[in-house]
């Protein structure tokens, strides 16, 4: 068994101005050394590259060059089409970045032919190494297992791994059995992270560390092989979990965050959940996350 | 009732380089002026806006606006964020466009208020008018009539029309029975324009008006009340639109309007369907369309 | 155009002991003949046919069969497997019965092949005509319109209509504009009626016509050719039908029968609603709609 | 950790005539007594009891009651509605069956109350210890975590377990963190086996013991805390379970224990798919599954 790894899925944590901020930026990723959280992703789904224009993408992947020593770093490239997906990746590129998470791209629902064409033209145009991610709930289609087996073939050795946030455990299965032997797989979804690593995955790319550190106890837990403690841990991870999907995704992610380190921070337009959060539930929450983290497992 | 309206939800012609193509478009709107098609909305869905660039949407924007004169138009100014479409519209705005069309923003599922959200920034940031448009299938969210309403009253009167495209009945009668009386309901199903009308649509967006006159058919027979005329209309505008679906959308839009006038146009990236459209499949629908259109109604 | 036809899909009144009551079963038809509603169709979906025992079937069947002068009958023989159908189709029969309405079996969801062994089985062993009965939402699987031909095509033609109550136009016109040359179809969703008929089918089977006579405005306004009038009527149809889906399908049919007739009637187990639904919601539904029937369309 | 429990839901092996046999149901349990699997679930989902008449249901029922020594039986007694459960559960009771299994009534969709009056219903008629059985994607409805509750505080601690088969992981999640500590949770999936023993499941009703003995490989290694071995068992197992559902379910199940034994036996109707079934196929699967089997783990 390789060692398992922990991938937090960064917030874009925005200023009162709603820039991306050093200063937070710089809060996020030390409570993440705290955690011993080594590896991060940021402008995944968490990170709201969506609903950030090209600008601010750029500004805030520049903090990310700046500030992370010591981390490693899996940059989220995904857009809505292959155009602004090699443009955004190259310049990555150009900041240093070598691993980059790409998704298919969405609103016009792409064909299984269209998803390897993505792949194929970014990492023909761009230098690095690939994440595939799955997650149809968003892009509002599901890679089959045929189509990621073309894509790492036409990835002369360049698709390092597959992140798998569907939440359909069936079909990440499918994908474990078939890839596992060869690349790490990555479970993204924060509730079936030890139900992951039972059949063979790597490690998980999890929400919840952008403000707890209870996913790490089920890795640990897991890597000790220790069942009966891993199972707690996963039982409390999915009280954070649940906390965390109990408002609209990914405010709560936000919220919690700005309120923990006592700041001022935003969300991007067109969010207006941050208004309707009532403030007794983040403090209850913040607590409850603290009093499970305190007497673990 | 007032006049029916058969509005055409345009193609964006590329050419062999992938480029907006003034010459293929005013031969476009040629043909839509022989079928007596009078109003075009650019850069929606079937104009595959969300696979273009912004500096590719400006540049078809700027021919539309060059090269249309008596033509209504609605510009597409849907996009992934509150920000970017903000941006866009402004830019066709400035072009002189008074009528826009705008959706949810996607990727990100968005919650309802979020919805409201984004019509009212786009709103307070552009003078223009605004169809608000449905279109679940590729937004990942439907439009409540509750927002519906919300979204008009914040209006001062802006809001001119509902673009409807779920494809659910249902749906589009709660929203034609609660709006009708006040607003322009259209529906945007090819196939389900006489079932619109019946119930009081003021006209359809016909993607099929790209390459057929068909459309025109049922709008012009439910117009002189002829409703068994109306009823063969529609069954021969669903056999067109059985063809325009056999491949995924909207490629056939694109091949049979390239094919019609033997033309080399391209489709955006990441799409690949051209290529595997058989070309008798192609031949052979553009010749079934014409006996239908010969032999009417 | 052929008449138009009209068809009950009654409810199953029960009595204070829970079995069939001729008494209350003489007040429902006699509301129906009031209304010149004069075809019926008995243990149906509304009729809560699979929450019968087969004893309490035959039981409502022999009152149906000796207190239905003048009527035309459709008895629903649908059941979870094919050996119920023909025990129940054979009873049917030799109470004189000969036209039947038949659904694919459930629970087990049933493949295409074996929709068409249930009915050739059937008809192999009944002397009946029948009417095909697409309810996916309740038996799981919609009869593939491919499925509908071979069925009609091994029928030595005793399939003498189609009820399509998916609720889905989509399919309903497909099925319309394959089948509706050569035989009547028949739309099973009360608010979908007017654009039903307007695309061709040959009536409707409309549950409120248990409780109410406005489904009766829109097939009289249709068939006089007065659109805006059978619009009309269909608005106040549809808000009907909201009132009678309000509460879980079909308590509200049951509790507004036996409200309207001030009786003591019942529900078949496990349905709970009844004690549910407030005193109020029924009085006030029952006012309502008497309120649209006198002010018509 | 309780022993885990490895339950066979048995097919029910009719003759060349349509009837139960007891020749073959003693082929069958002599199978399972080979493989160490001693608790049986008949007229289960997988045992087709909504396609058996009540009278086929009490013979085979019979049979079982007579030759089934040393085994720990679990009655299906889930039926269309509670009239006919209570029917059958009360021939159970009498033949000496003490454990019985319920899921929700199907058809016509149940609301959760509904549910809990269908339960206590059965209970308040019948002496016997329960199962909760849930399969949302045959009766159409999820039993929700609140329902669940009440059926075991109204049951007088009758509810013995919970049979867990939706197929998503997250629902069972659910039920395992909040009932687990209370009572087993069985997994009614073969391919979610082992990730459901890893949050506490007490074990698994897996079809695949009707002709294969992997499930066993799975929950032994488990119990040995050798996470590795039980990782490539469930991947054999995740193999013969793609073999069992290649065809509609569960078609396969009862013609490669036919094959197996070179009986010629049956499915009820309208179950068409044995004919359909390649003969290699056969032949292949159960090659395939003794190799498996034979190299173990």
């Amino acid at each position: 068994m390789n060692k398992l790894k922990l991938i937090c899925p960064l917030i874009t944590p925005l200023d009162n101005t709603n820039e991306p901020s050093r200063e937070f930026y710089e809060l996020l990723i030390s409570d993440l050394a705290e955690m011993g959280v080594t590896s991060i992703f940021p402008l995944g789904s968490t990170g709201l590259f969506s609903l950030l224009t090209m600008e601010k993408k750029r500004k805030f992947l520049k903090i990310v060059a700046e500030e992370s020593e010591n981390l490693e770093i899996f940059v989220g490239i995904g857009s809505q089409n292959t155009d602004e997906s090699i443009e955004f990746a190259k310049y990555a590129s150009d900041l240093g970045f070598v691993n980059m998470v790409l998704q298919p791209t969405y609103y016009i629902r792409p064909e299984q032919p269209w998803i390897i064409r993505h792949f194929s033209e970014v990492m023909a145009n761009v230098e690095a190494n690939f994440i595939v991610y799955n997650i149809p709930q968003l892009t509002g289609v599901t890679i089959e297992p045929e189509t990621v087996k073309t894509i790492i073939e036409n990835s002369s050795g360049r698709i390092k791994g597959i992140k798998e946030s569907s939440g359909d455990l069936r079909y990440f299965n499918n994908i474990m059995f078939e890839f596992g032997s060869k690349l790490p797989v990555y479970q993204g979804q924060d509730d079936l992270l030890l139900q992951s690593l039972v059949v063979g995955a790597e490690g998980g790319v999890c929400g919840s560390t952008n403000i707890s550190s209870i996913a790490k106890n089920v890795i640990d837990s897991f890597s000790d092989r220790n069942i009966k403690q891993a199972r707690e841990s996963q039982k409390n991870l999915n009280f954070v979990f649940r906390l965390l999907t109990s408002y609209p995704f990914p405010s709560v992610y936000y919220y919690l965050f700005y309120k923990k380190h006592n700041i001022k921070g935003k969300l991007p337009l067109p969010i207006t959940t941050m208004e309707r959060i009532p403030d007794s539930f983040v403090t209850n929450s913040i607590d409850s996350i603290k009093r499970l983290e305190n007497k673990s497992p």
